[in-house]
């Protein structure tokens, strides 16, 4: 039972997503059937604010953790679709939250829902959905998981407000920097796996091993899409290039340029960070300067050792397809945006 | 068991919230031990933002009527104190939102948290204390308890996004008025009440007769709030006198004085509700136009009615000091702010 190594000698790991949605796409239409009828009200603009987001794309990758650990431990119920809806309502509302908090123009390449509908409903509609998340939670009725949910969902407020606060400070280390994207981003994609465990009443092994390859596949995550942000190779994206760098936001490429930078060079980032250097042009500096110090390509690294980390969190399992999937999955996560 | 009856003949109701805050106040103590205590974070803006507005004055008197509930049937137990914080959090969350929502300027007499922190901390820290009343109502382990709170949670969102739908709507009737006071407010007085009958194991008529309670409570509670909006006679409130009109909500008074007005008034109350009369001296037409039509005291009276409903739904229970003190502050509520 030994795990994948991702092989460092090649010039980018390789990996895909296609067996993940292979082995989920089933239960994913199931998942996607109680998400459209539970963001369904009679107050006609939840759905279509809802709606707007739910059908704009998204990767639906929470979810299918869920629904990928669920095969990986032999689980033969449904619980696991109910939960999984739970877990992308959850996430829902924290991307509505969040696009008020950042004053997105864009999400997933379409408007953003707060430039169509405003802040106030799009706050509120967050609010709906955050309830009916646990609404279904209580619905399919462990306490257990209800724990992990309520749990990961305060600490990914705590991880935004932290977040908040670090904005616009140049002098964010980088273990505060993954304090945070732990909190942000890697808590929803532990607990969206570890429920599986629970609910197909694993040991505490496999429940742990499970929450350890979301939380590290999550902080990988979170560490390509603050890389992408400044990739100078990257193709373009859903949300705006540049948006971290106009938000003074403290990603890790930044915190790399600025401590190998020279005196010149940190006199920049400090303005930049601060929001006195916020144009395009400026962008362009601190694309050149993160490119001249190898931030974006170290960021990966960084992300790969935290995929690899993920990958033998399930060396636990025997090998089946599922434990393929969720390991090209992981692989997939850091070669994004080649 | 008959129900005290408001007495009509007499000019106003009275009543008192004094026999409620000595029936509650060795619970309310541990209420707010177990609200401070579940407010803090390693991110300290958290307890800052949180504390500004709960230690800003509030009556608390939603976790108040569990502790009252819970007197009145009886219950000798603790679980409603860590309850009452989980209902104080979500209406606490449920406050901060509304501040961001409204653009509020003021609480509770004091600067709005959204002034002084900025609208994105207060959008977070809300789903914090939200994520954090789950946790608290997951730790007390009742999953009826968690059904009548998430299902609340929903209705409350629902119906704030029911009136963002309806601001500026001077065709909106009063039955969809009543609608949304009854979502957004008078939910969570239901569930607030309703809970101390679930933890205490009563039956189902008990439970439905504190719901009854809480809910028509709410209703009255709501209904005298935006009455003193328009108010004459009223003293300065903490919120901003006038906020309601300049945000063209529809209130109950509007809606009486609009739909007894004559075709002058009623262009008057079009442009004003459609946020081109928004001036002091409107505000002043407005107040003299309300006044003209009794469109404040005939909305006092309708929230008297429900007050006599949520005195009514007691009859059930024998005589007590619990229900005395919950009888006198439902005559309260319709008597607040004269």
């Amino acid at each position: 039972m030994s795990a994948d190594v991702i092989p460092l000698n090649r010039a980018e790991p390789e990996g895909s997503i296609e067996p993940m949605l292979a082995l989920t796409a089933q239960g994913m239409n199931r998942v996607n059937q109680v998400i459209l009828d539970r963001m369904q009200s009679e107050v006609p603009l939840i759905p279509a604010l809802a709606g707007h987001l739910i059908a704009g794309g998204g990767k639906r990758l929470r979810p299918m953790l869920t629904l990928a650990g669920a095969e990986l431990v032999g689980y033969s119920g449904t619980r696991q679709h109910k939960l999984a809806a739970a877990v992308e309502f959850i996430h829902t509302a924290t991307l509505l939250h969040d696009d008020v908090v950042d004053g997105s123009d864009l999400r997933r390449g379409k408007a953003a829902a707060n430039i169509i509908y405003g802040n106030p409903a799009t706050v509120l509609v967050g609010d709906f959905l955050f309830s009916r998340s646990f609404e279904l939670m209580t619905e399919d009725g462990s306490l257990k998981v209800l724990k992990i949910l309520s749990g990961a969902s305060a600490i990914i407020a705590e991880g935004e407000v932290d977040q908040l606060t670090a904005q616009r400070k140049i002098d964010t280390s980088e273990e505060r920097y993954l304090n945070i994207i732990r909190a942000k981003t890697a808590a929803l994609f532990a607990a969206a796996s570890r429920i599986a465990a629970v609910i197909a009443e694993c040991s505490d092994e496999q429940e742990q091993a499970l929450d350890e390859y979301g939380r590290n596949l999550g902080v990988a995550f979170q560490l390509v899409d603050d890389a992408l942000d400044y990739d100078s190779n990257a193709a373009t994206m859903g949300k705006d290039r540049g948006d971290d760098f106009r938000e003074g936001k403290m990603t890790l490429p930044v915190i790399l340029a600025y401590a190998r930078g020279d005196e010149e060079e940190r006199a920049f980032w400090k303005a930049a960070i601060g929001g006195f250097r916020t144009s395009d042009d400026d962008l362009e500096q601190a694309i050149a300067l993160i490119d001249r110090h190898g931030a974006v390509d170290d960021t990966k690294l960084r992300a790969r050792h935290f995929a690899q980390r993920a990958i033998d969190a399930l060396s636990i399992f025997p090998d089946s397809t599922a434990r393929q999937a969720m390991t090209q999955a992981a692989l997939f996560a850091v070669a994004r945006g080649y």
